[in-house]
């Protein structure tokens, strides 16, 4: 059975994953697409030699009784209604962050979600799916560092296109931080502060680069997370979890080891891209795979759509004011507590 | 277009390579199966929900119009036989190692491709497809160390089975260096010695373990090759290759860095299969592509396969008169010069 | 020409440094001890076969003339008037932290110092010389990674003893990093923030632990300190300095790499006194050295004592308050600004 | 008590030795210098401001009461006479590398200090007092590998002088592994076969580099040792030991850790004499403190010296012959069993 995909969205992470389904993966197929840019639709249905209708909009590619899930690709604004469409539909639905632009718009999808009464949103916050997360998690849950006290971590890029502003750095950059952090030390936050280190010459006057956030969880785990996007050196994911009896953190991306000129060396990434390339292939397969065999996807969830927009919110407020700012969610529904997480 | 797969031989690598084209990779299907052990075709029918065929024997599986490719994973003796019949019904070949068990065998399969005209076959050494060899194959060609005068490595597993012999430490270990080693350097052999170290206490009694090989290739490079099977502490794959401007090996397998206990520490694989799990995905997508989008594979070749047999009977002589034994190949036949290498 | 040293405290510390100078330096000699405990002294006089005189206290011994410097080695509080006591007789002092209790302390020896007019203390801030501090000092001094922007560094013990209270995490660990980190960025502090993380269960009713100290320096940088002095897994100390074009970091103690039981390990050390065994040899014999080169130490200053205490008592007033607390120096004098730094 | 040392050659090393003495050790004294260039020797004398005699030849300053101990320091063909003079003389004996240009010549030296009937010479094979090779030994004797069967190093430099020849590669280069691998694992050498790879562009016409020895050691571990002068990259000395249960090898050399411009990476030192500076203090200290201590040295013995002599002897012939050679010890005397080594 082949899960058939209707795309909203052929843009560059829309046309990746249509490639990814089409060429890389298996038991997935793309059946419906539409973008609000008509040729690119067209484009990429060419482009892979699809056999998709092409839709004037996501109304009608939702409802095309063709289309099982729907990947929601489409610029940030736009995912709300489209995810709403197709809960209401009864589809499953992939879509990539942000689940909405706010807080509310993420609990309406909750809302809606529940009262289908079944699991069909996944999010597509993808290191989750990461070998060195995943691992990192495997050595929290066993209990091989205690009690986890401190997190460190750093979110470094090359360099960054003139449009990304000093919010971005939240809701573009940080934001994969607070997904994964938050379900990695199975805890949630209670507090933000954002500290603005001395800024580095080659940020754009509009961009306060580095940012530093300190987070403070309901059980008193501080977090430091640093966000650093003209680091110039590479693109650098890091993360350190130190607990009561031991340390863990990320290994640094395989790379061959070399001797010469008087140094010795690995490659650093400079290429975002593919520093998560197996988690992204990762997190769409599990979606196929979960859904073909549990009748739901298990991947992250509304509830942490709604989280990761509560928190974002958090920190752009203490990007302003430099004091501590309170992340406030509502209670948890027992419908997200049963949920598997991955 | 999908490339349909005859599979002959349903065992344990046979069942691994049916479940990563139906569940793993993208392109292909398993239209038809046989094994010796009926029941246990059956099985994998069943296990893996196939609408594939079963035949009695791999000859009546090769005449089924619907299949395009044969996945030869029998035992070894009966691999030359499947391969010159699925050539003879201008079929493609994917065979496991060895292509032949001799290399006259292996011989009279490059004859029989050479007369059909076009490349059929892919052998199954998958290291070549690993992406730590990917990058030492890079950096040499690209002159990042000079020429290569030396290489040093080292294949160990934590333990064998009863069965494991003397000889096998050649002809199921060794020969992923043998293949990929002379990939990596794009040089041929030319002479081998074999040296036995003290036995290891953990070895029975009929197994020498450790056991060294010296390799000289035609242009002068010296390989140090360590098979040590019962190393105990890890699967441990190594390679540094020495140039005449620098020196590049191979990355540990990716794992979290753990402090504790007075320790800093990564984890070695105890178990085989998980070092080269991307190796052999790659190696059969990379089949399946090459075949839809060239009309033929580009990974290792017959010529490859029978390189492997007259190298590996110089290593077994070598074992026994502790003498530099030569490895005398025939002139390479144009027809695999043309052939594109990965 | 031998520097002839008189010791003010034969406890743990002055004994160690009494070995250093006797056994393995080079051009200092033990020629005077005393000790509130007149049997301590006696002990050590006996043990390392000391050619020394054994004052009642540490006004006499100042006065003898056969000492040319007074190694400070008593507790705490007793450091100022020996150290006064000294300039004012013109002999050279080497003094263990704190240089006084109070800045107040410290700015009396500055003012006496300078009245003096040479240069003839030297406080025991061993890190300078260990040599991964040094080569972090020269990557940031020639411009390696352009600009500092924020540093983050831990000082973790695996335990401590009974006595240890959440203020010694100040005075007794954090004052080291308190004293290298503004040598290592050239750059004073300007404020800073204490933060308490979830307490770890091994620590004491009495003891916060672990603590995290946010500085801000004059120019903007911004460290994230750790003190984790129960940490269980070793003595670790982690220092990284994040530039504009490129990140440092201190290096692992060297130890041999292991492989056995499915780990690739190297020993972390569990005792301090070993991290800086070779520091505290360097920085008693540049002691030394500077003294016969040029008259007058070029190690830690009075300046940096006074530094160290000012630091401290706001990191003391921040545990208690929450609050961001100010660091305010006096302006620094120009006589501690011809000062050659090592 | 003070050690007072003759120096028998004031060149480099010499006045390297005569630096450490003076300078950086504890316990010893240059009294008497000689060399066969009288400004050499009057030269070392004023550079140090030494209060020491200046003799016209070794026999006159071994004759001086003063002297206790005789650093042998001139070059090899030299050594041989003067620790003969000196054992005669009842004098302890600090001799570089080679003890004797002959076996013949050592087993002189180890039968006239057998006469003597007390431990008076040390070699100067300063590796045994590096901490790695200590780690190392530390390891093995502990068991931590189980019992050694292979062991692969490599003494790489980045270039050599133009009188460098092919047979240096023993006498100069490997001498310091004959040593030192011998005591690693406590065996004595069997054979040794030499291996000439392709060679290096870089290396003059008159220079075979890189050389590959394969030693087997009388219990029958294989060691495969590389020298290569000609690395271009840096001075790298590797040496990984591989046991039955284990492995371990040497660290790196520590140096920070950058991260710069798409590439992580450590320092390779370029010169040698960085590499081994600590462990040339060590054996120094180690050679005055056990004369002081134990009334004899214990470091590596004449026997050692005779051991490294009858080695390169046979690599030496191996060079020409390309055969595997035996390397025959005479039987090793009692006197030196009981020597307690470091």
């Amino acid at each position: 059975m082949t899960l058939k995909f209707g795309v909203i969205g052929t843009g560059a992470i829309g046309s990746d994953h249509i490639r990814r389904i089409t060429n890389t993966l298996s038991g997935g197929k793309i059946v419906a697409v539409t973008d609000y840019n008509k040729e690119a639709a067209k484009r990429v249905v060419e482009d892979y030699n699809l056999d998709a209708v092409i839709y004037p909009d996501d109304k009608e590619l939702i409802a095309d009784d063709n289309v099982d899930a729907v990947l929601v690709t489409s610029w940030g604004p736009a995912h709300e209604p489209s995810v709403l469409a197709a809960i209401e539909a009864g589809k499953y639905v992939f879509c990539e962050k942000p689940l909405a632009t706010t807080a509310e718009g993420c609990m309406r999808i909750v809302q809606a979600e529940m009262k289908h009464g079944k699991r069909l949103v996944q999010v597509g916050f993808m290191r989750r799916y990461d070998y060195g997360y995943v691992q990192l998690k495997e050595a929290i849950d066993n209990h091989y560092i205690g009690d986890p006290l401190m997190i460190r971590c750093a979110h470094r890029n090359p360099t960054v296109a003139e449009n990304y502003s000093t919010d971005m750095a939240v809701s573009d950059t940080l934001v994969h931080e607070i997904d994964v952090l938050h379900w990695l030390i199975n805890d949630d936050y209670k507090s933000v502060q954002a500290i603005f280190p001395r800024k580095t010459k080659y940020a754009l006057n509009h961009l306060q680069d580095p940012q530093i956030y300190i987070f403070e969880t309901v059980s008193g785990i501080i977090i430091n997370a640093e966000v650093f996007v003209n680091c110039r050196y590479g693109y650098d994911i890091r993360c350190e979890v130190i607990g009561e009896e031991g340390v863990v953190s990320l290994p640094e991306v395989s790379s061959i080891i070399m001797r010469k000129d008087a140094r010795l060396s690995t490659n650093i990434l400079m290429d975002w891209k593919q520093r998560f390339i197996d988690a992204y292939d990762k997190e769409l397969q599990d979606f196929i795979d979960s859904i073909q065999k549990n009748g739901e996807p298990k991947g992250p969830t509304s509830w942490d759509g709604y989280i990761a927009a509560v928190t974002a919110d958090a920190c752009l407020k203490a990007q302003k004011t430099g004091e501590k700012e309170i992340i406030q969610l509502v209670k948890k529904p027992d419908f997200y507590k049963k949920v598997a997480l991955i």
